[in-house]
């Protein structure tokens, strides 16, 4: 159901021919009200495809009536015409539902480069038939239709007394779609202004999608959207809602990061004991990021030298001489030399968890990742062509 | 010959077990002078070596007698013992070449954790073989000694005037040797003095080493090393002997790209038109540190949109819809859009050449890189296990 879980919204995911597979390729989620709440974060990548470009003016004024979604095409680097073809889906919504363009929002995803004619009419065709056949049991069609290289669809739900959050996402970590797209679309029936909605959404992403970092590379397509239709009658105390709505994003990015595709681990990093929140953000993306321990992890290698050798290329305060690394629960690095033999790790399971105790002061974070396989490569090296 | 192609060097390199193999694993180059002048540039990981930690003192001065390199342990995060280890080598070799301790630098590679005492006795048994056995002709031997896992030696060689500068270099660039040290060692019989030494040091591994960026990962035992004889008595016009020496650590840094195990293809990213040399060189090296992109060379895919998707992500000057980008030759994308078609991108041969206009000024600079292989990936994930 994901979508239209919440009350006040309609959806439907249908085929257009976007996919070679002819699976479902076009999604359109739709706010009845009477609320029609709106908040998106985007990709802070400066090469934003033209979804982007319009979203990004579209949510300005916190009022989305409907957002259109396809997969397929990713609508980056396709000129001006590209530009076009996002607005012409956003106009052809909003005659068929009646609202202005302004308050539909746009994404896509797929390959950079794709959006020619031949995409447009495909893109507007799935306007007509998503909108011909929007129902309040569509969001499980929806959540099929924005999928690309996922092997199955996500989709995250909470309920709370009398209200309720529903979404879908799409993309498996940065890592598996090739390149690499993270679409979310998350609904909810709870009142909820404008300024709400958007804190609650930068708060539940900056902990959740912002530290699933599969594989370092940033999308120029990425959008997480969050619409309210107030539905409900509920006002939930802000609190609340923000740890419902958390808890959804960590839920989806946990299966973003699960169904990675080529994946054989999923590491949780978790740095602890930093002077700050953001140090231990740094330590944990440095290690995320750093090709060697990832290869390492994948040969189930508890090779805990590389950790220090990624975290030393980070200003984070700490002393690399007095650094504790435990890894599956083995403390196997202290005071700047081994500790535990490496054949006390057992690194068969999926399941990773790397504990960075920096020694220095009171902060935490966890980041997500996963490793870096033979798998990843052949995917990732035969995409376009 | 390598460094010992200038008059006034002697060189060794001995086998004594630390690699498995039974290959040479350990290498002393001594400098008889008149000059003993020398220079080095270190890791900037803080994550160190013993060996770093002991030679940026060594170093401090200006003076160098002699070089002990080993491969088989980096030595590094291997607690006070380790770090007594390096200072035993220096002493050991201080003691047979009648020189001073402080004037010993001292480089180790190999697995992160390993410098137990079964190390230090062979690493002190090395420097003993390895005195005694010291030749003019030594060159050769020092430069199988630091092999890891590099399929050949490296070795370079400028013939001036009456002086010339020998070069010997280990590491695959930073991809092939599992865990990624590049030590180099640079011998000139030229008259230098310590300032000028470090000064044309600086200068030419700035636009050589540090631009060589297989795969983003920084080792923690890094060393490029120069040492100054003056046995030719010529005094080389500073702009030349700078531009010898930048021609000496470009070779070999492309001997070290060329050799990257598990590489397909030797990546040249020219970045062009950039509004100062830095912004070039953090554009080009974004593109060489994104996976995606990487793997796509690999599949011989000429998958321009990871390059923009790779360059949007820094904050470098430039509009990313008014950038054009050549892959061997071709325009892929001008304009924010595709330009000629992916067909006419020949990615087949090894070498690999991408040009990024920036289209704002008139800067560049070149980053060398690799592709993303399976072989990367078997070969990093079976390194300490």
């Amino acid at each position: 159901m994901s979508v239209t879980v919440p009350a006040g919204f309609e959806a439907a995911g249908v085929a257009v021919g976007l996919k070679s597979t002819h699976a479902r390729d076009v999604a359109v989620v739709v706010n009845r009200g009477p609320l029609k709440v709106g908040a998106a974060v985007f990709t802070s990548n400066r090469a934003k495809a033209n979804p982007i470009l319009w979203s990004e003016q579209v949510v300005k004024d916190g009022v989305v009536e409907a957002i259109v979604l396809n997969s397929g095409g990713a609508n980056c680097f396709t000129g001006s015409f590209g530009f076009q073809t996002t607005h012409q889906t956003a106009e052809r919504a909003a005659e068929l539902l009646g609202v202005g363009a302004g308050d539909v929002l746009v994404c896509s995803t797929g390959l950079i480069g794709t959006g020619d004619e031949v995409f447009r009419a495909k893109v507007l065709a799935g306007v007509d038939q998503g909108i011909a056949t929007l129902s309040p049991e569509g969001g499980e069609d929806a959540s099929l239709a924005i999928m690309t290289t996922d092997s199955k669809p996500k989709r995250a739900v909470h309920v709370g007394a009398g209200w309720s959050i529903g979404a879908m996402a799409k993309g498996a970590g940065m890592l598996a779609p090739g390149l690499a797209t993270m679409l979310v679309v998350i609904t909810t029936d709870a009142v909820l202004d404008a300024a709400e909605a958007d804190t609650a959404l930068r708060a539940a992403t900056r902990v959740s999608f912002d530290r699933l970092d599969s594989d370092g590379c940033m999308s120029t397509n990425d959008q997480v959207t969050l619409m309210a239709s107030g539905a409900s009658g509920i006002r939930v105390p802000a609190e609340e809602f923000a740890e419902a709505l958390t808890a959804v994003c960590d839920d989806l990015a946990a299966q973003l990061q699960g169904d990675a595709e080529g994946a054989s681990h999923d590491i949780t990093i978790r740095v602890v004991n930093a002077a700050s929140e953001d140090d231990a953000v740094v330590v944990g993306r440095s290690i995320a990021r750093n090709n060697l321990f990832k290869a390492a992890i994948f040969g189930n290698d508890p090779n805990w030298g590389r950790v220090l050798a990624a975290i030393g290329t980070t200003d984070a305060a700490f002393d690399p001489y007095d650094v504790d690394v435990w890894m599956n629960g083995v403390r196997v690095c202290t005071a700047g030399g081994p500790d535990r033999p490496r054949e006390d790790v057992d690194l068969t399971p999926r399941a990773t968890d790397l504990v960075v105790d920096l020694r220095v002061g009171e902060a935490a974070a966890t980041i997500r990742t996963n490793d870096l396989t033979h798998d990843y490569v052949h995917e990732n090296s035969a995409y376009s062509s």
